[in-house]
């Protein structure tokens, strides 16, 4: 078995699977290496959990919403085995069975930088292998849920996404703290399955704050419609759970504390940068790993380092991650068959421009490029236009008491969009609509062509245009 | 009250209202003549109320595929009272009241050319009013449904989609005759809502056959696993229905014949044009008005004379005519006040380039553009790649099951899109995305930066591209 590969990559998520897959097809030989499941966080711990989990429940509002129609009682058992058969009950077989079939070499173990193309792996015996890289390593290593310094919170241990996304039962009482998509997404979750009181404590004075604000307002009102108690400027200031497995009691900057069958922390995710040995190649230790836009780490000699995915900050999104591998394995193809490594396609540019998100709620919230704010304050020419969605044929037709809202920002020099939102039911596959626009920077006036199907939710772009002035 | 007016449109359906509305944002005076309902065929009796009637048939298809999830008994009743409100009870007085609104003239009537910019009215009592123009008069009449000349079938009294959108109760045991939308559609609406016995009795060898062969094929399949009888290669001899109201006999080219509760024709539709005064203009009595790409029809001296919508037989959906209108409108002001008529939105390009249409069944059938035979024939330089649906994660998670298909059509040449088909579930809003890639002949290579959410349907862009080679 030889040690020598064209490229070696740390991580088998997805990120680090496209890599391979990419390097391999430019004609290099590649190594992948993962101490844990290949596959990674969003085949067993993220997406696809969540999504098994959330469907029933979007489906249900769904059904809600049509005269005449109604549910059957949930077999939570049922949606709990797809949710396992989805994450193929945690085995990784048929992942390493894809790496092997690319054909790349996988290596079971901890990856580990030590020095200049090289690459330490200790595999779960023990045993320490050393692996060399002729043109360049790639980091993969993605991200890890955060949890902040509260007293007695390791203690109690909470569960984190990697937790709640393969839970075998749902707890009755449940308090998710966060505020962001895991913490939303999965109180719908839960919520949803059986989790009849569910309680969020947001720290800030939103849900989902990154994106437009009418997002997480539309969100808050289902979600505490639904009967979700939702609490905004709160915080966690002590956490106790004095049985393993037993009740958790978690107190509060104001108020009584709640007591409650299981805790989820959803409180953001830091890059798996520790003990990756980046000082031996002269690099912090900790933090994303910094890279440019061909993904190739800034700061090291020789340029032989990449990163891609979680791990370099840029987007912490499977599709970006995937995204920038692709690049990441044709540019290393490219440069070492001396080929131009600056064509259109050896650049990362969507992650600047529209990295769409979709968070699977009712409503779905969807949003590609940039926010009004975002915009702004990056000194863009703006103008944003807005539409109830509700007025839309398409969503009338869709259930009684639909709820959503549109909004395009507009860059008004060159009459191209800036970004997209979309918050209502029905709008998840209706966003690459707006990712095909932002990021292809199609004109306003060729927008105006491409007709909206009658009657779909996609009028939304019908009406955006002509408020614009179209 | 003024009978002279700047524009005078014949036919307050969608297109003609739209005429009206843009036509008086340019500063013109209006007047729209209906001898029906305000609001058209689409708004009573075609897209509004037959998606109504599907939407519970294609979300219990959903909850099917779910693990976990049933639906509870059907209360049609409550569906057809839905339908009845997205109709608004047959009754135009909203429709109306927005004409009104535009501002334009509402002039209740039948609509007839009685010579150059002159169009004279006959009310329902009979009294004939005359209508001048000064500068245009827009045909917007639609189509009607067309009946093929079969032995007893009028005597019958079939219905056409005219009666089955708004059926007041649900025949037990139905025959339609056709195979495209409107006859696949009703088919799936009927047959979901109670019609127990349903037989599709269909000329040709395919259903959807303007459509990829792919989609005809997976909703054959679809429907004839829901337990319709779905015949092709049959032709209707003779129709016999003795008591009105009673059983119809349906007989046929082959086999016993068939006797049910109500017999539906879907086998076209054609431009209304009868009576219409054409040839006091000097045009053809029957079939479409032949218009340029401003909508203006040829042959007529002084360019005075427009038709928006399905009179002109462009394309016979909703959304084209709105479009096509919408152009007409701006072009007709542009003219009068003397601007360049030939402006990028003064044309309706996307008539040629992209019309996309849904197909409301499960799985929903959507396209954009042309199809490979349709480019083929055209002369372009084809490539095309195809990708089965149900290997996308994002199909996957949204049922067991999942069945879908995904074709585009590339140019060669400049490597944009020509045309993009999508059957499966979920796909209806995902079609917008092509229609922009089609329309705005965005290049592939610009395509591979618009990275679909996972796990979204929408991967299968990437899938696609990928197959392409990039």
């Amino acid at each position: 078995m030889s040690d020598e590969f064209d490229v070696i990559v740390i991580g088998a998520g997805p990120a680090g699977e496209n890599v391979a897959a990419r390097a391999v097809r430019g004609g290099l030989s590649a190594a992948v290496v993962e101490e844990d499941l290949a596959g990674g966080e969003c085949s067993y711990w993220a997406c696809v959990p969540s999504k098994a989990l959330l469907r029933p429940v979007e489906l249900a509002a769904d059904v809600r919403r049509v005269p005449g129609m109604s549910t059957g009682p949930l077999d939570v058992a049922a949606v709990l085995a797809r949710r396992d058969e989805a994450v193929s009950h945690l085995d990784d077989a048929g992942q390493v069975k894809w790496i092997k079939s690319v054909p790349a070499e996988f290596v079971r173990g901890r990856g580990r930088l030590s020095g200049p193309l090289r690459v330490e792996v200790t595999a779960p015996g023990g045993a320490v292998r050393l692996l060399t890289a002729r043109h360049a390593v790639v980091l993969a290593t993605g991200s890890r849920a955060a949890l902040p310094p509260i007293p007695g919170l390791r203690e109690a241990a909470p569960w984190t996404s990697h937790e709640v996304t393969v839970a075998q039962e749902i707890p009755k009482r449940l308090v998710v703290v966060g505020g962001g998509v895991v913490a939303c997404e999965m109180t719908q979750a839960m919520h949803g399955l059986g989790a009849e009181e569910t309680t969020m404590l947001v720290r800030g004075r939103s849900l989902l704050d990154r994106m437009e604000p009418f997002a997480g307002k539309l969100l808050r009102d289902s979600l505490a419609d639904g009967g979700v108690d939702v609490r905004f400027g709160v915080e966690v200031t002590k956490v106790e759970r004095s049985v393993p497995g037993g009740p958790v009691t978690v107190h509060l900057s104001e108020g009584p504390p709640i007591t409650a069958d299981e805790l989820l922390m959803a409180t953001g995710r830091r890059p798996a940068t520790g003990d990756l040995g980046l000082g031996t190649v002269g690099l912090p230790e900790k933090g994303p790993v910094e890279v440019d836009d061909s993904m190739r780490a800034t700061g090291v000699p020789e340029g032989w380092l990449y990163a891609v995915g979680d791990v370099n900050g840029r987007n912490l999104l499977t599709h970006m991650g995937k995204y920038q591998a692709r690049v990441c394995g044709d540019v290393i193809a490219a440069r070492v068959r001396g080929d131009r490594d600056d064509l259109p396609g050896l650049r990362a540019v969507a992650d600047s421009l529209g990295a769409p998100q979709v968070v699977f709620t009712d409503p779905q919230v969807c949003a590609v490029g940039r926010t009004e704010a975002a915009a702004r304050s990056a000194g863009f020419d703006v103008r944003v236009v807005e539409y109830d969605l509700a007025s839309v044929t398409g969503a009338y037709l869709l259930g009684e008491d639909y709820r959503g809202r549109a909004k395009a920002v507009v860059d008004e020099r060159r009459r191209v969009l800036l970004g997209v939102t979309f918050v209502g039911a029905g709008v998840a596959e209706l966003l690459h609509s707006a990712t095909i626009a932002v990021t292809g920077e199609v004109p306003l006036d060729r927008l105006w062509h491409a007709v909206p199907s009658f009657p779909t939710v996609s009028e939304i772009w019908l009406r955006l245009l002509e408020e614009y002035g179209l």
